[in-house]
């Protein structure tokens, strides 16, 4: 809720999105959390889990549209549609969205398709608009990109190799692709597909594409869902597809061939934040349901309530600290993506990327400890959640390529803070001269000539 | 193998154990683990999961009994049915059986089974002993102990409140357990249940009994089984399960009426050993997996092999030393159990209860992390170890109870070295005047009074 | 400088403030840290470390308050005499005077005078106010605040014992003092002694008063200098003292008597927000060392440079993220602090007390671990700096007395939690009626009557 | 004492070693640790403390030979003195020995003289052995190995370039070495140093020799000692010493020009075991002062003793877990050696290098913490123990060293493993065909043709 808006950036707030907040924080607690099983309860089991859409997500729709709450994450200024909101103020929505499964679903702010939705109102030419943004936009169908390819490391996009040749006024498609999110749903019906269209280019930037490829053209095939431990994610599901010539217009380009790259960096800026701060709203989902459990009084242990327990309100107090500072670190990115640009936020917005999932797994992991067996079954959302974030620790690249681009980032600075450190030392000596004082150090009388 | 004992214990295992032991480890590698996926094949899927024994584990059993693998892990001395293993041997063989999801089962010696036959065959009478130890030891039948309730705190097992009540030559239960692990097998024949025979006697300690019930007995209905993150672990599953006047003949009672600690605390030391040594085989498994994929050529980023990054070194030393640190804690505990017994061992066995799983998890969280999307799906076998294992941390008591009783009993050394310190200071100050010397301690001529 | 504040709070510091966060940023940068080891060196050795007062900080002083630099922690509209910055203005200031041994008594904003000013200024009369405020704020006289005791568990401030007895126009003092930082300073000549004026008080936050001492008083022995980890931190020390019927005019009391706990709490909401946001600056110079080691030629190994190797270039960047990210958590308490006052911001300063100083241990930690031996020493400034920041995790109260007060003052929510989660499931429970979906369950049709 | 090591390795420990054990520990607790302040006492202060070797240090070598502990660490068999342990036997005794400052120098068992003892025993000629190995054999002198060098990187030995010029019947030495520890000893009068006979040899471990240097050569000059956190260490001390045309006759190589690497390898494994048990052993004595405060019922905090806080229960749980698991590491490693040589030990070795520092910093923080102030200050020797074994993180290497050799180590497993998983997962290709089995896979029936 608005109240709970950190003070450094609440200001920063309008009013218009403090309300919307407000509307989104009850919309969420009150008809989305409650909805999430019923929708588990909706999708099944078995194959049938892939062919249905449940009916209680139109529902939420339908009523998330009559609180004025769609499409919020379309950033300010930069598309006609977009409800004029900041970065800093869908944050902050989302991070509410981000306590239940259904949520960012029903107010049309679901990945993938918000990060599609911006590379096509960006890059997309107005018959591409007309045929997919707008039913995205309308919340008709459902999209994914697809990226990721299971024969290579493609935490370095570089290797990414699907081949896509032109031929005559067609492109033709050959390859294989998983970690295809939201492929799963019978109401996917566009794949942003990335791939090489020039794989001799000696600048390796330059050979990938991104085209535009319906989900039911031929040749495509999905074989399987991947899983997340052991949770299938239907109907949305991380595809695993492959390309066997698979044809579409050459007019199904975007932006232009070689121009891949400059295509998925655009699109990860605000979706870094939105993850992040749903992530956070996560976690202090996970929090509460702690709280609920070290104070039910069915749940002591050796004569006195979880919440006596000195080590739980300590998990307690540094989930409350650890939460706090994350999510400061992404506003703050929020802010700054605002007003600067996501360029110059690259470095805020890789801290949120690596900093907010593994806290977020920590405060999770102690609330599922203090839950016991509950904790890893299907009776609480804790495991869920757990194992949903545990993705976004590799998704986007690994932790650990971020951590060695921030490195090398902040090692820029190195020569500069040599010289600085240098010139302090020798500014040093001469006030040494200057004063006439001399270093004392120990043991620098032993003389041991005599020995 | 025999060769890779450490060498701290290695002379206290026979050459009998030690050809054992490369028996297993062949039959592992060789046989059980290109099983697993096959076994998972035949559970199926949906409802039939819970219906199937999957025929390749009982070729696998036949194979193991051929092989002179069979019921290794009942300690030498201790029935006469024992293969004549120690804890220690056992322990060893066990480390193998963890790689494997269906090794443990291949030989006999898979949980809950293993606690329950040396339950039977340490309190049992002989008709107990005749109508379920027997076919259990033959692997004919499976069984489960029922403990865990939901609607209390059992990590404090005093709480533990299912009502078994005498009525006339009978015993009649009432309550709900859950965690019920095994009972979801059609073969699950027999629970061990625990309950209150006696719930307003003073000493808590003596409220408990254990009887023994048939699976189909009357009043007895499985509701459903708890997952583990998105795992079912069919067909052994983890039941939720309600006992509405159950009926059992008052001779199914084990041991005696308020002697359920008893035969809990005497089920737990071995099979903490177990489970720990399971675990670290699981460990091992996760960091050959790891060595697999840093060296695959296909999956280099950034120009070079994941190998050849240093923080991936890093992570592969991390993983040896603390593999490593905790095997030899875990055996170093069973060389005690063996030697001295359980009771004695209890400081050693609940260090390795502590200290392994954490181990574990993090080793394995560093293989899935290495994979990236591979790692958290069912491409690896990394994800749902990780989520088995990570169970081990609530089971038998959460970390944090063990921990509070470790502290509790270390801290009984609290008066006498707090005296021995004393004793120290005071001799420190008798040398001082002895030797004339004092204190040079910083300031001690500062004298303000002159101000 | 004024360029590198976090964009959430950038526009709320005002232009003077930014003109005079550059000016702090050169002048500690350029004249303060060059002058810390002709500091050092001019306090020289032995007993005459605690007599002398090095001329370069008189020097110091001039050219600070040549520049404007004076008193810039006093809170605007706080006492007359405040320059007029917040909190978050001073706050970034202070940022940078962590970076130099000298700087913060340079400008007149070191610790214990500042919190000691803060007292005179806030609950002093004005004979106390020209008696003791005035010199301080000229920075002509040093102060000490005498609180913690030797022979009580001071983290508990209720367990404070010095007796502080009225007879006739006097107070008398009786009792012991230590970690009486600053007492060593031969210009130190005013403490301020907390004590029990009213031992037998029913309410126990009501024994204690403060009164104000002259360091010269009879009665007063100075024993001893504590020293941290082999540092004795002279000339300022921290001192060993006890009270033998010391006496005072009863006009020394401030504020009256009873009213210690009134204001040790008033005293302490800046002093920790100054702490932590010097232990920011001694961080950010502990990177920049870093950052000087391993870009150093002649410090290659294995055929690389330092800043080559993938584990340290993580360091940096986890470095670089953990000092961003406590440092947005300080300066979100500070514009808390600003705008609403230290009571509504108790939990923001928590967490920067809390968080800050493990934090900065970290990190310089690592550095140390980049420099090898000469990080442990006195040639890099690390070991030392290291050695301050790790006493104030206990400072003010131990890290784990605040988590568990955090963590008591979250848990105040779980009632509203467990009632919010307890809403949710209830409609949940309607919606599944509504919808007539079903949970599915596995397990859930397992008959085993036919058994 | 004997009663508390370790059963899995108990019977490898003779009778005789039990007894003497005994003896150690009670000499230790009863002599040693009342006699550090007063050594401390003893060698006073300012340069004064370069120049005294404390009377008390005498007193006790007397006792200890006239208890027969004297020379433990020389490795039995190894030399005709020996007193015949194994590096088992001598690695318990180490381990009492590491709780006191003054211990292992009482039994002729300090670093680095037990190092260079067994260089010269091991390398040393005749002559070089009758001049220096006897009197440090006897205690009568103590020795320096001087090695590391301030403008390289020494964390790489090959780095080291002190020059060593033959010139006719002598050799010439040029350059600067630090961290001599032993130095500033006045009893210090051989130096074994290492430096480059052959820079130009193409084989970079070939270029170095190692030569004895009595102490008082023309030529050398001892600039200073380094201080450790604020410690000097005297009259021990760590040497910043440089070689200006220092002479010394050709004879006063050790084994020959090119092997400074064969005696630098040979010297380091014992010396490992030992550095690492002495660490534990002052693991246990923080948690012994630990355990002391704790249960002080003068150091109470709002209405308990600290033992009952829950939070410090865990510490003493964890630091009593990580104590004993280490300790096994390092146990294991000695039996290694003992049995196969350190060669065949080497990987065993390295985990007990890595792991036990980390280990003790840990546990002795927490003691810290428990303390308050007096953890930081002179009056426990917390700070001291803690400073001390922070420098083992460096020595001989910093541990980013020791983890990136052994993860590469470790990684020559990579494909074997990746063989094995290769046919593990071929054979469960041929079993699914066999048991007509097929990989139920979630979504595998998808079919979005139809759209």
């Amino acid at each position: 809720m608005s109240a709970r808006i950190p003070i450094a950036v609440r200001d920063r707030v309008s009013d218009r999105a403090k309300k919307a907040l407000d509307v989104v924080a009850k919309f969420v607690e009150e008809d989305c959390i409650p909805a999430d099983p019923v929708l588990e309860a909706q999708i099944g089991v078995g194959d049938a889990r892939w062919e249905k859409h449940p009916p209680i997500v139109e529902d939420l729709k339908k009523k998330a549209r009559s609180l004025g709450l769609w499409n919020m994450f379309l950033p300010k200024g930069h598309y006609q549609e977009s409800p004029g909101f900041t970065n800093l103020e869908y944050g902050l929505m989302a991070e509410w969205l981000g306590k239940s499964r259904v949520a960012s679903e029903a107010v049309n702010c679901a990945a993938p398709d918000t990060g599609n939705m911006e590379v096509l109102a960006k890059y997309g030419n107005e018959a591409q608009k007309a045929r997919w943004l707008k039913p995205l936009m309308e919340g008709e169908i459902r999209s994914a990109f697809l990226m990721t390819e299971p024969q290579i490391a493609s935490s370095d996009a570089t290797n990414i190799e699907l081949s896509i040749q032109r031929d005559g006024d067609e492109y033709v498609l050959n390859g294989q692709k998983w970690w295809s999110s939201g492929a799963g749903d019978p109401r996917c019906q566009i794949y942003l597909v990335m791939g090489k269209t020039d794989p001799a280019n000696p600048n390796k930037y330059k050979q990938q594409s991104v085209v535009l490829v319906p989900a039911g053209t031929q040749g495509i095939t999905i074989h399987r869902m991947l899983t997340v431990y052991g949770y299938d994610d239907a109907p949305h599901g991380h595809g695993h597809i492959s390309f066997d010539h698979v044809r579409v217009p050459a007019s199904n380009i975007v932006l232009g061939e070689g121009r891949g790259f400059e295509i998925i960096q655009g699109r990860l800026g605000p979706g870094r934040i939105h993850h992040a701060m749903r992530t956070i709203g996560a976690a202090e989902r996970a929090l509460e349901w702690m709280l609920m459990r070290i104070n039910d009084p069915r749940k002591a242990t050796f004569g006195k309530p979880l919440r006596e327990h000195g080590v739980i309100l300590e998990w307690v107090a540094k989930s409350r600290i650890e939460i706090d500072a994350a999510r400061l670190v992404v506003l703050n990115a929020a802010v700054k993506m605002d007003e600067q640009g996501p360029k110059a936020a690259l470095t805020e917005i890789a801290e949120a990327k690596v900093l907010v999932p593994q806290m977020a797994l920590t405060v999770i992991d102690r609330a599922v400890q203090c839950f016991g067996g509950a904790g890893v079954s299907q009776d609480t959302p804790l495991a869920n959640m757990w194992a949903q974030i545990r993705t976004l620790r590799l998704a986007d690249g690994p932790d650990e390529v971020h951590l060695q681009q921030m490195g090398r980032n902040e090692n820029k600075r190195g020569k500069e803070v040599a010289d600085k450190i240098g010139a302090q030392r020798d500014k040093t000596e001469r006030l040494m001269r200057q004063y006439r004082a001399s270093w004392a150090q120990p043991g620098s009388k032993i003389d041991r000539s005599k020995l």
